[in-house]
């Protein structure tokens, strides 16, 4: 399988249902074999809310809890995940939608309880990339929630940017893999401008001039390792540039 | 693929964490081909309350409006699901959750709003079982939540029981298919005694002696329309028994 799409579409476009619509018109019409990862954090706050569960950040990152840990599994492996997987199969794509305990596609470990304690999160340990292939191969396009497991039982939240990496990782070792990073804003912005190439060094003087937002940090790590990993392109873009080659933010070592 | 085992798990059990842990060792004992179905109605009320969403049941089933698909589809298809998943990857069984609309498995047609509008509940149109043929033949076991898709990117609320049967009916066409059905009492009772064998003239007559209770009836016709379409056994039993050949009801024609 030499070269596969790894997209990921999160941010306010989830909770958008036109965006949304117009952003999987897109994506059915990519070719060749791709995957879809998707967030739903703003969702999982707001049905968190109503049930008497407030949201714990810590550097824009959930603290997961029994509680959350129930929310998360039900906002984005039912309620964000099935809603996806119909529209896509509407719009004639066989997708699937898969949590990484589904079929063992993606283990992890409970990260440690030092320095912060998290609670239920996961750091992966490994993707299943046989798996996913051969899923790939008969057709189906993979439609992944971010959710993983230990394999003893437990269900962990994982960061949808980071799984989206990993997962653009592990088929780098094989190929040429491309990382697509979508949301509700145009890029890695400068101000009030785009950046259309982001490099190593401008990343680093970017951040120590405080010009990058807290929330943009860990994105911009994660999309950085990736590009170091092996992945061949790296993009951070406005979920209305899915299908142009120009618009968002192309990352360079 | 010879004979297909296909597994409905419902009632309290999944509520209770250790009755289901039990339930699941016994389902990764069990060989050859197999599909596990699971309820969740008590949990999705549960969690519709604490949303402020109150149940609303006609004749034992539940009348599912936007609100209320939201909530099924969390619950089923994230919270349970997941759960399923993880516990039995941990017991060494390549699970692999399931919707209808994943991979197109299940298809549905909205219910017609006469004589009751039971709102987002879909009738089964059509069971893919040439993919999930595939999918069992490349060692993974699916385990199926009770909703399905109408193809035009609706998610529908779909019983159990009914999946269980369409599924067992379409495998049934070409070869021996067995159907059981699983939950928190011991079988078909009369009065305090569990029925060993029911067939179908004792059922008649059950019915006609107001013996048998509204929750039991839509179980057991749609149980017995299964085996007049083509399954080869249907057994309703008690959660401890699914490794035993003895224990809970046989149904007869």
């Amino acid at each position: 399988m030499k070269k596969v799409k790894v997209i990921k579409i999160g941010g306010k476009i989830i909770d958008d249902a036109r965006k949304m619509n117009k952003f999987l018109d897109q994506f059915a019409r990519l070719e060749g074999p791709k995957i879809l990862i998707h967030g739903g954090g703003n969702m999982a706050s707001r049905i968190g809310k109503e049930m008497g569960i407030i949201p714990n950040m810590i550097d824009g990152r959930r603290v997961t809890d029994k509680e959350t840990l129930e929310v998360v599994s039900m906002v984005y492996g039912g309620l964000v995940n099935k809603r996806l997987v119909a529209a896509l199969q509407k719009k004639g794509v066989n997708a699937m939608g898969l949590t990484g305990a589904d079929a063992d596609i993606i283990r992890s470990k409970k990260r440690s309880k030092k320095p912060v304690d998290f609670g239920f999160v996961g750091d992966i340990t490994s993707v299943n990339t046989k798996r996913l292939k051969s899923i790939m191969k008969s057709g189906i396009v993979p439609v992944i929630a971010p959710l993983t497991h230990d394999g003893k039982g437990q269900m962990l939240n994982t960061n949808a940017d980071t799984i989206a990496a990993h997962i653009a990782i592990a088929f780098g070792e094989t190929g040429s893999t491309s990382l697509q990073y979508y949301f509700d804003m145009k890029g890695v912005m400068n101000g009030k401008s785009v950046m259309e190439i982001l490099s190593t060094d401008d990343y680093h003087a970017l951040k120590a001039n405080g010009k990058v937002s807290d929330g943009m940090i860990p994105k911009l790590d994660t999309a950085f390792h990736a590009l170091t990993s092996g992945v061949k392109s790296v993009r951070i873009a406005g979920h209305q540039y899915l299908n142009q080659v120009e618009g968002g933010t192309y990352l360079l070592l």
